[in-house]
């Protein structure tokens, strides 16, 4: 096999095999293949697209070139959960307690990232003594026993992707759908779930603005998925605006325990509540998509959810009490009001710069060696459609007393808000659900 | 400028300004850039294609990436001539002289290059004597004089060709339109002229095969070359089957004496007459193609056209008598008539691998280092359309006697020819002639 025959092939439109894929994959991670050959067959796959087919066959050489998670010593059906990422979003830290509070498995491998907020596992960590750094054999007995674990997820999964990605940053070749679908879909299957809920997010706060983009992506995820041979969903959800009312480490923490006690804020609980019950469904545990709402609406309601959180916390070596008391968790120096500087309806709130605002703050990383501070953050007062009077607060920011941070941050804030003469209705949240049956559009 | 964002810019399929395009050829060519980026952007131009204004700017951009001739010293329009490349083609032997003797002025640099036989250089040159290494005075000086010389083209034409042919060569990105035009016009243009007759081959012997392809590098050679201020006219002719009977190096330049007689094989002197009259034309010594063509006739006649090239070859240090007597030119150990096997009509001669039987033979080079020898060949004794008895002589073949090459040579060569029970047709030879103007097809 010869890589400049492929290229060609790809070039020329043809569909590549399972066998000339792996070939690709195999010769680039192992350094047996010229950098500009993987370049030009990127920029091909960019440009010509993969079938659903080639697209499985790809992620499955991108599994393959690492490690997978062995979960057969996890009784049950393990269900994961993946969102590509948005402002605000602390939807995991909600959703693996109350699946797990209904009998889901749900063991979480996540990566730390880059971004306006810490991933996941800051924000879990942000809670005193909690460790992601788990061992294997820890990690499956914690799913097995409390039905839920989060685990930092290592270097040896799907380590071609890595190194593909590296290749795409520099060769303009990220946003493609099948690459950014193989990206996401090898570390998930590598990580050994037996089924998938994704959230996809559109708007102005995610990476696919486009709707139909996000829809072209979600579609392309569950036929990679399926095709392995998982259960998967995928929805298609609105990042117009930052999700919940709080972005940053502790202060989602918060956010997450106000969510578990029915108190969270009705979009990141309805969004829960949503995913939850696809993840029921597809673990056999749900009836129906009602049925799994219903489950997850009671355990929020009898905080069993709650209780599971605090059982995960115990588990990886965290304060439970920090759970009932937050003042227990990490608290910032001081917190400013951000008052508006003129009356009306919020109109608009660019999410991307919201969270841009929180990085200014210290909440995320810009560079991988960055420290997150796990106290400092935004709590938004107001969201679209919300009325607004001049000097009333937009917001409260969790500073940590540097006020050249808090006035970089103010500015950037209140030029990422819109306020206009009239109300605007509240952006339209559910977009589509997507399965290996087809597309429900909300 | 970022490469990154102008790799986006073409992949998204939007028009490179010339100070883009001028950025990505000078850092590539100064190794500035990363190849897999330089990668990337070759397969967007090959995907996305270029408009004509870019491969103007792109062929400008690898000009000044070296030096440019400089024919100011030679008075008058200067007209060069350009193949795309066939078997026997022994066109420009014949060209030159017959226009330098109707008052042309051609002074051409040419490459010595792989293929099937020799390059022109290699043909002239194996005139006893001759040389193609001149200084450039001498070049300017013979042109002055004689109205033609032939010079070596050095590494300091189009560096950046260079460099970028072989990434193409390796990324599947060669068979491009606008980099095929861009290479072949940037040295074309470094050269110097003020007139380029361009002579595009499609066929089974042509690197463009189909005449749409042909049609489209033509029309995207005459419009860089417009572009950049020259006077350009292209032919599409055909190379379905080798141009004239010789394939070698001393072969050819006897045919090339035998046409400049009067006596050369139709399908060559035709040609050599239809470009040579449209390089009069743009040189404003003939009035109309017509009358060009009359001119040329006329030189023919005269033999004045045999005498340009005997000046010639005593100008570039050659013995001018071996062209009246052709016995001085090298000649072959053993010539071996090569017998049809079977009885009818040519009905095809696979003209790619006649190329290759005369490369076998040792005629031309597989790589750079390899040593042509001059006396080897195939004299050809039929063609398409010809009547053949089992028995006859298809061809003579020039050898050095090897029995060996002989052989191999001998069963490529009768694979190649197809021969049928009717009479077809000989193949079109003419098909179109390219002008700033539009497309006229003959």
């Amino acid at each position: 096999m010869l890589m400049y025959e492929l290229i060609k092939k790809k070039r020329d439109g043809a569909e590549l095999t399972k066998e000339e894929i792996s070939f690709i994959i195999d010769n680039y991670t192992n350094d047996k293949m010229p950098v500009e050959q993987m370049a030009a067959f990127l920029m091909t796959v960019f440009l010509r697209g993969m079938t659903a087919r080639e697209a499985t066959d790809l992620t499955m050489a991108m599994v393959d070139s690492g490690e997978r998670v062995d979960l057969s010593n996890i009784s049950g059906f393990k269900v994961d959960k993946h969102s590509t990422g948005g402002v605000g979003d602390t939807t995991s830290l909600v959703l693996g307690p109350i699946v797990a509070a209904c009998g889901g498995k749900v063991a979480k491998m996540t990566g730390r990232g880059l971004g306006h907020t810490g991933g996941t596992i800051d924000k879990l960590e942000s809670i005193p003594g909690v460790t992601c750094s788990l061992s294997k054999e820890k990690f499956v007995e914690n799913v097995n026993t409390i039905g839920l674990a989060l685990m930092g997820q290592t270097a040896k999964l799907a380590p071609a992707d890595k190194k593909i990605y590296a290749l795409r940053d520099v060769t303009a070749t990220v946003d493609s759908i099948p690459l950014i679908a193989g990206s996401i879909m090898s570390k998930k299957l590598a990580a050994g779930s037996d089924g998938i809920v994704l959230d996809v997010k559109t708007g102005s706060g995610a990476f696919m603005e486009k709707y139909q983009d996000a829809l072209n992506l979600a579609r392309a995820m569950v036929d990679i998925g399926e095709g392995a041979g998982k259960k998967m969903v995928a929805f298609i959800t609105s990042m117009e605006e930052p999700l919940g009312l709080a972005i940053g480490n502790s202060i989602e923490v918060k956010e997450a325990i106000d969510t578990l006690s029915g108190k969270g804020p009705k979009d990141l609980t309805d969004l829960c509540v949503e995913l939850g019950s696809s993840m029921l469904l597809i673990s056999g545990i749900a009836a129906s998509v009602e049925d799994g709402k219903e489950k997850l609406r009671n355990v929020i309601k009898s905080k069993k959810g709650l209780e599971k959180l605090k059982a995960m916390v115990k588990a990886q070596g965290g304060n439970p009490e920090a759970i009932d008391n937050t003042a227990l968790l990490p608290q910032c120096k001081k917190e400013i009001e951000v008052l508006s500087e003129q009356s009306g309806y919020v109109e608009k709130i660019n999410a991307l710069e919201v969270g841009m605002t929180s990085l200014v703050l210290g909440a995320g990383r810009m560079k991988k060696e960055d420290i997150v501070d796990p106290s400092v953050g935004i709590y938004l007062k107001k969201k679209v459609g919300d009325k607004v009077e001049k000097g009333e607060p937009l917001a409260v920011f969790h500073t940590d007393g540097d006020m050249k941070k808090y006035e970089d941050a103010k500015k950037r804030f209140l030029a990422a808000y819109k306020i206009g003469p009239a109300k605007v209705p509240s952006p339209k949240f559910f977009y589509a659900r997507v399965t290996k049956d087809g597309v429900e559009e909300f």
